[in-house]
């Protein structure tokens, strides 16, 4: 196989076969009948499903801490995470750039088969498309997956008093993507949290009866996060910004940059609301999870009706952070 | 909202949200519980699912009996077909440029909404995103799809003898294209057949039991999709080419273009392979059926493994019908 994508990688022949076979099927080692049928059929026992999808437009392709491909894997089984659910089947789909390295398409298949390993997922659905040079950015990935929902799982109306806990430190994912991007010569060990939260229910599963939504604050980071959630409940949220666990590092590069990291993107971190009473509980679980040392409580809803996000500063001061308006970092995902 | 599409559109916070109420909840009138959840909850009886994706990078957007949203939940109804499955929930994810036209948006989502109505089918879960001006063609679409496999869908191995039967006339979508990409001054009639099959497995349901294999003719045409059975069974396939439906504009056009039709892609034909004996059965139902009165029997497999598609031509000879080697049109879904 030549070492550049053509257009005819894309026109459903031989060279798409091709492309099938030597990269996708090798790298992700995946159950796929892809020569015979467009569709995968499976067995389904009596339960609940979740279904979600994602597109990855993020730039650069290669970043500190994951890549495109991670990243879309991680992202979809996180989704699912959200709604209880262990995922099951993944489908994959890659619109390419007429020109775009098969080496580098490798790697990034890898990336993603790796993931599906350590996850016990199988990308068992895919589509390849070729578009001509200058039609597509280098290369999107689409994924969308389906999980099946843990029975202990028991979303409920949220209420005043329940608590509000992020499982790790924020905006990592976000300033990592800049940093790459922007080529800034900051010397600096952070990487990207990217990573599949898909373990967390079974992890949890004593204490997901307690936990009423889980939301990975991805887009739009910790603050557009919880003000969605707060118009969608109607309370008000009210954060305590000294327990928000940072990284001091990610604290000092934002200040440089002038940015807020309350909106930058996490990949791997989960806000979970829990019932009032029950976050002690829930957070001791989370701490004893190998990566998640540095889960907190962070806030709580309060009785009050704006639907508004309050951040109480270390200083005393009370801030509104309202929800995000304008792109912070565009293609962080 | 401002009548084109900014970064702001992608940043998952206010705009965002704004362009899912306002274009695709508005447009798909569809089950879609965006604001709190990434995954949509389903609840399974026991049974056989499907599930298959695609992306759609058609160019143009709009074409002559169908545009890119249309297409996009047609195919994969299609492919959800070919596996016996009705359809039961969608995934719709956008990757748009910024800059696109927001009304153009939203009749690409009603032409969607309106195939998902005829077709008793819900988008349930999506995603967009917006990316900047010349980092993407103008808008991709990729849909996934999960749906209930027909209890009476047997699929079985392929067996010299048995015979193929297309359910109507050929290479009008990729034709279609071809007339509208480039502008071609050509006076015709000729659509796309882009249509959802979807409703096949029902109105076939009692000779489904007799059909072993159904594939759309998309990307690659008819002669493509035939070798990759031929060489997945082992089999040599025998067309018969004075059987082969083809609207006689389709002829002339593509004779004067020096294109074969037999590579030109379908968006709403089937292939069906069929337990030799009981074609003409099949046939008679297909035949019945509003839009399918061109369907016809066309070849079989034959006792031969060379995997070898066959042309035996109208003036008695015979050629063989490689797979597609080389794009003849790019991007025509």
């Amino acid at each position: 196989m030549t070492n550049k994508i053509t257009l005819h990688h894309g026109d459903g022949g031989v060279k798409t076969n091709a492309l099938i076979n030597e990269v996708f099927l090798k790298y992700y080692g995946a159950n796929m009948d892809v020569s015979l049928s467009d569709a995968f059929i499976f067995d389904v026992k009596t339960s609940k499903l979740a279904y979600t999808t994602d597109s990855f437009v993020v730039q650069p392709l290669f970043f500190r801490g994951g890549d495109i491909g991670k990243l879309a894997v991680c992202g979809t089984l996180n989704d699912l995470a959200t709604a209880g659910a262990k995922p099951y089947y993944l489908s994959a789909s890659f619109m390419i750039e007429e020109g775009f390295d098969i080496d580098v398409l490798c790697k990034i298949a890898q990336s993603m088969g790796d993931v599906c390993k350590e996850n016990g997922v199988k990308i068992v659905t895919g589509d390849t498309k070729v578009v001509e040079k200058g039609s597509v950015d280098g290369l999107f990935i689409n994924t969308s997956g389906i999980g099946v929902v843990a029975e202990s799982f028991a979303p409920s109306k949220i209420e005043p008093e329940d608590e509000i806990i992020i499982t790790g430190t924020i905006a990592e994912h976000g300033t990592a993507i800049l940093l790459d991007r922007y080529d800034l010569e900051i010397e600096t060990n952070i990487t990207s949290d990217c990573c599949a939260l898909s373990h967390l229910i079974t992890d949890l599963d004593k204490v997901l009866p307690y936990i009423k939504l889980m939301k990975d604050p991805t887009r739009g980071g910790v603050a557009t996060v919880l003000n969605e959630i707060a118009t969608n409940v109607g309370y008000n949220v009210e954060l305590i910004e000294n327990r928000i666990p940072m990284n001091p590092q990610i604290k000092a590069i934002n200040d440089i940059l002038g940015i807020d990291p309350f909106y930058l993107a996490c990949e791997g971190r989960m806000i979970l609301v829990v019932k009032n009473g029950f976050g002690k509980r829930v957070l001791q679980k989370l701490r004893k999870l190998r990566g998640y040392e540095n889960a907190q409580s962070i806030g709580r809803f309060t009785n009050d009706y704006q639907k508004t996000v309050y951040l109480k500063t270390s200083i005393g001061g009370k801030r509104v952070m309202p929800s995000l308006e304008g792109q912070m970092v565009p293609r962080i995902c």
